[in-house]
């Protein structure tokens, strides 16, 4: 990995865990309350409006939105479809901030203090700066740097959010890592000419997961964890 | 301090001793290459030449340019006024990046480590970001995030510099302060309703300094230096 001065480091899912952590904090959430609601069905619709929300913003459909306000759109939407009555405006600012509250997986921040000996590491996400500041702070996560969707205005995998990253940084496509569980992003990385890092996560969607069981192609690093991806690196 | 959330840094002179820092850096540069430069009137006119190339950027004189090339181009007109000879342009390169290479001052790592315990810590500084993010990892700087300046592509003291970094941050101005060894700077901030912390670097410019030896104002925190700071805010 001669020359590699930066890695990035797609979030949801390859760092934190949202799935389980949002499923543990609404579950309480809704003990508290004394709702009758299926959590599990209620995060997995909340996360399978993600896509279509973000591609609403692409293609221009809406103008430019950050992901916490996507994310408040979609829940009051299930709120209505789960039928779950008395929430109050405080109780939804306070669920959508549950994005900012996801625990990393047992290897994130072990591996990414590993690789931060030796390289610049940085979050490029579709999550806002404040998400992804908040959720640094909540979790532990020693980001050097933090790529909110705010500073491009624009969702992966535009090219745009993965060049303006590098030029930002002072760096050549070629010197940058981007790390993530999901191929696509991987593929819209090494297009631009950047390194690519597959960090398998075969449950980020639950124990029926069926894509992003493994590495599509032959990515210049295959891990099983960040931690798994430091040894390679050798930090 | 109630409801504050975030603390911004002035970067250059606040938090790292630029000047103490290239002195030693092109000194030791200089005896290296048997050049016979008085590297003190160097570095003084180095920093001379900054404000007024950021203002040609700022009035649209010339467009948007960062600081690390507005530095190389002050660079390459001291070395032809102070008549260095033989320098290559990867001399060139590495000098200008002694700016990447700035040490903090005692207090820096301690009270910001202090700070970051219990606040958001980010630069906000006319420094790009690969210059603030280089020079956080070879000071030990522990920032949460890193507001450079081709974020909101303008330089302070616009207003939009500030604005839009309390936004990014999902905070109001009221909920962010602004801390700066420069009086100019925490006035642009107070007038957008920002909090404002005075930190004192009475030798930032050497042992005449002449300006900002003290608060002009009643600013929310008067500090003596960054630990004096947490000390204040109960950090």
């Amino acid at each position: 990995m001669q020359g590699l001065k930066a890695i990035l480091f797609d979030t949801f899912g390859t760092v934190v865990d949202w799935r389980g952590s949002l499923i543990a904090e609404l579950s309480a959430f809704g003990a508290a309350r004394g709702l009758d609601v299926d959590w599990t069905a209620f995060v997995d619709a909340w996360r399978d409006a993600y896509k279509p929300s973000m591609d609403r913003v692409r293609t221009g459909e809406v103008p430019w939105t950050i992901l916490d306000t996507l994310h408040r759109e979609s829940l009051e939407m299930l709120v209505t479809k789960f039928g779950i009555a008395g929430l109050t405006d405080d109780d939804l600012a306070h669920l959508t901030k549950g994005w900012h509250r996801l625990h990393g997986w047992p290897d994130s921040v072990a591996g990414l203090t590993r690789l931060k000996s030796k390289f610049i590491i940085s979050p490029l996400s579709n999550g806002n700066v404040a998400l992804l500041v908040n959720m640094a702070k909540f979790a532990g996560i020693p980001w050097d740097m933090v790529f909110g969707s705010e500073i491009p205005r624009a969702y992966k995998p535009d090219p745009q959010v993965y060049l303006g990253a590098c030029s930002m940084l002072g760096c050549m496509p070629g010197e940058v890592m981007m790390a993530a569980a999901h191929n696509y992003d991987l593929a819209a990385a090494r297009a631009l000419g950047m390194r690519t890092g597959f960090i398998a996560r075969p449950t980020e969607y639950g124990p029926r997961q069926s894509k992003d069981l493994r590495a599509e192609s032959d990515w210049d690093v295959i891990a099983t964890s960040i931690e798994h991806m430091a040894d390679q690196l050798g930090c």
